[in-house]
């Protein structure tokens, strides 16, 4: 038999269930060295109106990723109830302390919000942020959009994604979510390794789920915010939340078949990339290069694409360190 | 009268005047508490063939930017003697204990390279640095090439550049270099703030002197890299010191006419990009907005171009802090 | 079937069951990287003198607040064993790390020693400690006292206190140990999140305990230190443990009954207060105004009570962070 | 021959000399890692109107005193041009880094502002404030104001002073200016070391010139921001800026006539106060014991007071270090 | 019943099982700040010829014991798939992110490895390493050496050592190890505290298990790398995997009988050893003295050792802390 | 002309000119952010008696180099007023902030107190003392013995030593110190690079100066301290100041004639020595590998001596960082 487990420490300054907009907070009661009886205030926002289904909008879960904070800020600030039908829950950043240390991972407990779920609310700080999630909000909902991006150390051509799942009609639930994103790349996930993740908490309750990686570096471009923008629009239209029609984009599907999309570095250095995202790759075709930095007059590793296919992700940063993901190439259909 | 200085305690492990390319450092002393009698080992190219001018080039001047020492790295181990006339001086990594950390400032003093010229033989290591440039390496040099990018919080169209000078000669021989090197754009510079800068240093010495800024965000690309490394072959060949002739390149020609060019911040906040680099711009056009972050349905901060022209710069990472630059308009010629 | 768990690794270097007064430590053994076979070491004093109640005593269970450390450092050194029937046990320093670092929290493990009960033999160091007083020391008492003040962050008006308990037996006898005290106010406790506490602890082994809030700030004055001294004289005396009798003194009985009376930041700012401790408050009475702090000419953020009472607790540091807890009220009876 | 000094780099936001209440910043560059082109924003307001004295009044010299800046922030933003006569600039947080970290000193150079003039524009951040101070902003002032307060480890009994100078003209003028202000206690300072200081910038350019210490320990209470706004005011109502008449107060005048007003600690332990800021001493009175705190059942060593007086001073946290500063008396006329 | 484990995300570039020597990494997945999807990796050799027994061989265990590392890089690159019959698996430094950064413990969790034993397949980097010894190498090993030294707060007379074991003929087989390695000193050990070890994970396996002291102080001599390179192939001769016979040394039997060898300091100073590693004693001789440092002119503390026999080991630091081991007495047999 | 210094800061608690023993401090002002009227007190014993020369005797000028502190707690705890024959000044930790942290810089300021002179009264903490050494102290003593040790990084073979200089009866006077010092090395140093040093501070006043490299790696022996002991007592004996005769003790005289004394490391790795301090070396004779850490199967890099003589010095922690001394040979007479 299952322990029953405390109740969640986080309590919403805002209700869920009535009519309006509400901006608000989750309020994570955090006791530390410099606030005996602090706080981590996590802003909210529910736009409800009438019966009809709840989107779940998040950003942030990562700290470092910016296209969804962005749209986010901006739909809960323009959002008005006649617009909607049914609840909308926003949540721009999830990871709230990430968000503003601006890092992956939270600054109080280095926890990885994408990696916590199903969390515990007595845990870290990260682990109260996805119990609440994986107790409270995920239950409402019944459609969620998770934006991702590749934060400071990874860039990425953007694209909304969902998973393959076992449930059918649940997978082609969220690919039509995917479908109607309209990113300028969609992508069919595999998920080898789905221990911890948001995602996977979502799909085992059944809900329809999909994600994004929009760009990254740290930033956010014109062009990439746009794409969120309408992207989270579209979403909701799509769910009958929003009014108004899809509006129609172009997109290509990609997949990530095997490990072999995968060059990782043995070694540190001064990374030169040979190809930049988006461009074309057959077998063989030099990905980068990476000097070794301690000496002058030495010989660069060479590293070469395994697929063929397009540029899909790439390391961010100018210097590599032993480990670290250099490439994934991406397969289009 | 002036006092005269004390030797520089840096010592070069190879000759600066033989005939041959030799790899070798500047080993600068570094008494500390994890080294007694340790050293900053800065790496160092020599290649020499004969007589004839000496190009000093260097990268990394600031840590975080990587097109320079990318360049660097590859034309110090590619270099044969006999593609040589005169000499070529080559540090990919001017300030190497800020290039190994990645950091646009030296780890060890928070020394800004560009901003401790002439320095000072018993200073901070930086100050130790830079009086070895200043007293020992400039003065060995005819032309002289550093590079620049935008680093992990700015990011900049492609760009060449000198500055505008009052020794016509020296400033028509600067933009001769400029032209030569080929970037997408190139820049005239008319500086404000001089003090401390290596640009200074060299010119004041009368020297050609060239500079690039040639993208940013802590990062390089296939595409900037390649500037970078054709730049650097044009501008010695355009010197008489690589054999082969200019790789010709179009280039547009830019101006930072007035302080109106730039746009800072007055609070923090999550930045929402509306135009991306190199996007043309009408005065009044709106450039970004800055949404605040701590709490949702807030407005944002709007910001608008002050001048006609193109983006040429902009803020990089995803948060933008009280007196950030936001954006830099360049105005076409 | 519950687990037998590991035997504490931690040694008292002193007997508790010997007449007599004896100092010593309880050492943990705590290996490091500055310490591959240290220890921390926690001074301990237990005096004895036949047979009688056993009364534990402690202070720096948060490491930021002095005055139980004060009273208990003093009482340590100048108890003779002829002054006592029974035991007296006294950790002027219970998180010790925390205590010499002057926080909180454990500079070892961010650990909050009064959230980390029942604690564990082979978790952090401030696990360890919960479970050497939960295991060993606390089964060992009838009377437990434990200081508290407000620490660096918060202010109190000099209250005792103790919970509101289900067996009413056990709350007769420590509200009757709260009187005994003396304080100048007395608090009647009703938990609401009592997971962790060292309190629940004691508690829930039935032992008659007492707990304080005595100041704060980081510092002690020569009222509240007298306070302290007094007060845990008076419970030893009020125990039969130390002989004489209780010194009377006038105390003021406070309720906090619900959540009203706390007010708390929702963002962050210079506080300025407009009550100080103790003073009567009509429900609508300004507390508090919070002035932002990037610009001068804006509006502050004004509190209100929500209760008619006396300002019992305030938040202490001049700046204010989103979520920290501003003002308590409490009501008199 | 002096050097000419470079300009200043800072900037004003907004005009000095233009009638109208304005709010601005002053603009220091600082290019950093995170923030290549960044700026620290020193908010400022400047009211003017018509002819008439400039006061300049300042607070966040320090950067954990907090009623200067409570008084001046909102000073500030309820000070309105027609409630002038000449010109009143207020920078409620002159050392803006260190008040935002709430520290005494900057956290980007641990500079101390008040021992930083006068300071260089090619300094550190510290310098460069002290030096716009020196240079730009003294010298527009008649009158100076400058709050203090005894920051996170001091705490002093409320006190307006100012310096015995050689110009006797210029100290009556001082402490007519001091007797204005009404706090509960005026204090004449004879400075042993004033390399430096502000205060010693201002009174060398003849400036009437006047300090406070209004309380410490990192906060501010109800009764000492109403000491601060109240004695603000009735500075600039006794030189004749603010319309309307000094609200008289009751003050007692100290004096620090000696050495042996201070005691200092020789070792580190646990302070146990026995004598409260205002509270009258005899000579040989003690005025604390610190216990020392590696073991129990040790010895506290006891200070005495060497003079008659009142304890005006007190070291502010429950921890002591070898070399602090325990408590200083002043001897009442 | 007990749960199935995760699978180790833990992945070997190289196989296990094919003839040849091999060298490779162990790949540890690890996201964080400063790479979305890095890793550690951790160097291994492998090196099989035919059939035969398998050892599992290594250093880095602690991340700053050098003995092991020197012996095992040094085997790891000159063993020669001919001089093998069965399998050689080295790890030189098994827990490699401490042995990277110089320190006891893990730079990224302050992981003990040794201490971290069973691990977990989901925990923090540490033990996940020590899951993957448990599950994936431990299994494989007939024999395992692991190598120890003082890091760099302890120093040992250099010696071999096995545990005493309940089953007696895997006792024997592993006291025959350490006779076989050859060391100036073995030592028979009791373990009273077998929590976590990596040592009792391997030997609750059945497996022969020996480990070392070889010197310490966070550096090694030629004397101890010397002995650690002889040792090692001593072991592998041992065991019939490695060609060739023993090299014969003689050894010295070591035993700590009691806690009596064992001295620990209880307040801070400077030590003043007055015997040095490897001398006899007769009970009460003067070991060391610790003089406090904050004043001169203190008497220093006396530690006098309890039983006969040889100081064993040391504390290496010239400060002592609370708490820390200052000697132990070995008794020779 | 040069300008008059301000006045040191420093003041001492003890008098320098009256006969019998006393302990004081060095009390230096040291205002920060956790003291804002705090100070470093340094200790200090001055032991007087009627007429005599002055000998000023001190360690700590690296904070983690021990003998010298050892041997001056212990004299000055024990030395009697009518032991000696004039005056002994004793500070047995100069840079007392970096003796405390056990590091070779100060924890302040990161100043190496080694490279400080001449010092500043105004300058930082580190400075401070310098000049207090140089305008204070120095200008008291006859004679002055400075001790140092190789400290964390470094270790030597036991030596006293002294410069060669320019004015012989100097430089006799004080290699009659050395030699009476009797540590079992004495060196004569030629001195490169003089700047900073205290050593040169003291013979440009035309002083006796002697001093120490007694071991090293941040600890101590029996036998290390043991020489320290002798070897300052027999100094204060040969100077006529301690009453008694010298302990005759043997010594062996070295020389560093040249730059080919000195090793270093131009890459990082996993150092492994092969020759241990004092043992005799040809020219040729492999010193010490070095083995990259990185990958399994590398060569190393093999160092040779290139000069006949002893090992004299080498590199202490087990892995070496480029620019690192590895070895120091010295040439016996």
């Amino acid at each position: 038999m299952m322990a029953t487990l405390r109740q969640s420490p986080i309590a919403a300054t805002i209700a869920f269930d009535e009519d309006g907009v509400r901006h608000g907070f989750l309020r994570l009661p955090y006791s530390r060295d410099d606030s005996a009886w602090g706080s981590v205030m996590i802003p909210i926002t529910v736009a409800k109106n009438g019966e009809g289904p709840t989107a779940l909008l998040t950003g942030g879960n990562h700290g470092d990723e910016y296209e969804g904070p962005i749209a986010l800020f901006d739909l809960a600030r323009s959002l008005k109830t006649e617009d909607v039908s049914g609840r909308v829950i926003i949540i721009p950043a999830m990871n709230y302390p990430a968000f503003r240390a601006g890092t992956r991972t939270s600054p109080i407990d280095k926890g990885n919000l994408n990696r916590a779920f199903p969390g515990s609310p007595d845990g870290t700080v990260t682990q109260k942020i996805a119990d609440y999630f994986q107790r409270t909000l995920l239950p409402m909902a019944d459609i969620v959009l998770d934006f991702h991006s590749g934060g400071r150390t990874l860039d990425f051509v953007p694209f909304a994604a969902a998973h393959i799942l076992s449930d059918k009609n649940q997978e082609a639930a969220s690919f039509a979510a995917v479908a109607a994103f309209g990113a300028p790349f969609s992508m069919r996930m595999l998920e080898i390794d789905a221990i911890g993740m948001y995602d996977t908490a979502a799909e085992e309750m059944g809900k329809v789920f999909m994600t994004t990686e929009l760009g990254g570096g740290g930033t956010a471009t014109a062009l990439t915010a746009g794409i969120a923008k309408r992207g989270v629009a579209n979403v909701l239209r799509h769910a009958g939340i929003l009014h108004g029609t899809v509006e129609a984009a172009e997109t290509r599907w990609l997949n990530m078949p095997s490990g072999e999309c995968f060059t990782f570095a043995e070694d540190e250095g001064l990374i030169e990339p040979l190809v930049d995202l988006g461009q074309p790759l057959r077998r063989g075709d030099v990905l980068a290069r990476v000097h070794p930095v301690s000496h002058t007059g030495a010989e660069p590793i060479v590293f070469q694409t395994k697929l063929d296919g397009i540029l899909a992700a790439r390391h961010f940063p100018g210097l590599v360190k032993a480990g670290d993901c250099i490439a994934v190439v991406g397969v289009t259909e």
